[in-house]
């Protein structure tokens, strides 16, 4: 149970991601019928459109968008490296650039500079009204050498640091700050970042870094070394991970917060999750607990069967065939991706549920 | 009142449009709440994509998509002229050959040629298990000259005996075949379309042919000639029409029926509609019944205003600001289309229950 101003969460909690203010396509009358508790919110996307002063005029995102509800955002470092990291202008110049002091980029909107510091990014969060905040930190791309890694995190640190201070000056009912555990791949460095981010005694910890092209079973290392790192009170949130089964092995190793893109995306691409039967009793099956289904494909064009007959979301409750499925993602209609993104929305939803009645 | 096997519909009445077997955006359920009555399908579209019959073996349209209420289907001929008249291929060939028996045509989608009867719309129609079937009729384009318009009269009342003798021998449980009215803005040839079309003792009688150009004063003054010719106890429906004020000024001229996909696509580019208050009392406006709302605009930009603060549909009684409109459709985001045509379906299906209420 993790407490905020608008409200309390259940974990383990999966945080639908609603990048421009709203999560793609579904109404927040919607996500409380799905038993979200928490949605996130991104800083990046929000700082340049509509921009967080206008938010602020609003009350706060909670209240721009009508969810209502607990908000946690991320810092946009993430989207500043991965939209950034190795591009460069036509004169050869890196579009991202990271000093000491803070982190200069370009919008992807517009081309335009930005410059984001520590200090910077919380004041932005501030205005969002969010519940949870996240600090500036370093993402060094997957690839990374370990001396490149060792930097992000010296400097992840810092910020951290300075995010702390800054945020206890400036607000007057704190938002959470969590700190952000990098680190890559190196055990050793995964220790370090976790010890002297542990001495700042924040509301939670983040597993950050992951979910970038390494394997299950590397991120399920960092995840045990990390679940033997944290303090055992405080939530931890493994950022951008994963898919259900992903989720459901996460949560074995402590971790109590998820956020993912991949239910709403692969919606939007015609792609519904099923779990399977075993992992209502939240057992583990070999061959994982769910199965992708294609809705596009040929032999769902002519079947009156529901994507999963055993669930309650609206799609498959309202006796929506994979055949009429089908046919809306193949015409493009937007109900299509609703009725997708709305199964696998409630399919994790429902996973998250089955997890904390068996571990709870 | 008009009663389908589907239930009862109250007349006046607004269809909302489903291209291919869904409202663009909209739920069935949310149509239900919206308190729509009948829908229209395009059997155009459906004809072609998913086909009619893969959607007969799910029990028809109305199963197939969820919707379980009354639908109408046009007969396609709109769509086959308006997608392909004046256009030719590479070698200089037609898109779409009329002679005596039918007319050849090219898929939109893939270049396919294919073929309707009257019969075969007819057919098509009874497998998509519609309440209301049109016949297909020629639609010649709104620049026509009058020798024309006045094939396509005498070919339209040909083909429509022809489906109506088909649909007799054909269906069990029959669906009711309406007459549709060519003749263009030239009353002698509508005088004489309404005069054969009316012997054949039809359930009801369309008004095609118009919205395609032609000013509001030219459109209503062929609805008046029609109003008077056509039998009092059978319903009317305007094809394809219009603003709020041209439903309006219609219903003054004895129009049951109504389909356009103005609120629909509108909402798709940012656009609201706003009936003014005058409307509520269906009291004549000088400068009209309605204003548009473009949401673009960058007065909308910060604007803590709802749509109209008058309007109970889901975008206004959940308070959200055309601020958050503004940055939605900027954004591209499905939401804000979806909330737009959730205003614009609820401002129409509004105006026709305000007008109910006065003239009945």
């Amino acid at each position: 149970m993790i407490s905020t101003t608008h409200g309390e969460i259940n974990t383990p909690v999966f945080m639908p991601v609603g990048t421009v203010g709203a999560v793609k396509s579904v109404a927040p009358w919607e996500l409380r019928e799905l038993g979200a508790e928490i949605i996130l919110g991104n800083t990046y996307h929000l700082y340049l459109r509509p921009g967080e002063k206008l938010i602020e005029e609003f009350g706060g995102l909670a209240k721009f968008n009508r969810w209502e509800g607990p908000i946690l955002t991320d810092s946009g470092g993430f989207q500043v490296f991965s939209l950034g990291t190795g591009k460069t202008t036509k004169s050869g110049e890196s579009l991202v650039k990271i000093s000491e002091d803070g982190v200069e980029f370009k919008s992807h909107l517009d081309g335009e500079k930005h410059y984001f510091t520590p200090e910077k990014v919380v004041d932005i969060q501030i205005a969002l009204g969010s519940d949870i905040i996240m600090p500036l930190d370093v993402c060094p791309p997957s690839k990374a050498k370990k001396a490149e890694v060792e930097r992000a995190v010296n400097l992840s640190i810092k910020w951290l640091k300075r995010s702390k201070e800054h945020l206890e000056l400036k607000a007057k009912s704190l938002p959470a700050l969590f700190g952000i555990v990098q680190g890559g791949i190196y055990s050793d460095l995964r220790e370090r970042c976790a010890k002297e981010m542990i001495e700042l005694d924040l509301p939670g910890y983040a597993i950050g870094g992951l979910a970038v092209g390494e394997s299950q079973g590397e991120m399920l290392e960092i995840v045990s070394l990390c679940d033997k790192l944290l303090p055992k009170d405080k939530p931890r949130y493994l950022m951008g991970v994963g898919t259900p089964d992903d989720i459901e092995k996460a949560t074995r190793l402590g971790v109590d917060m998820f956020d993912c893109v991949l239910p709403t995306r692969l919606a939007r691409h015609g792609t519904a999750y099923k779990l399977k039967a075993k992992s209502l009793k939240f057992k583990a099956a070999k061959d994982g607990i769910f199965e992708e289904i294609n809705l596009l494909k040929s032999k769902n064009k002519d079947s009156k069967e529901v994507i999963d007959a055993n669930c309650q979301c609206p799609a498959c409750k309202n006796g929506f065939s994979r055949a009429y499925l089908h046919h809306l993602i193949k015409e493009r209609e937007i109900l299509g991706i609703r009725l997708l993104t709305l199964h696998n929305l409630h399919t994790y939803l429902r996973l998250m549920d089955n997890i904390r009645k068996t571990v709870g």
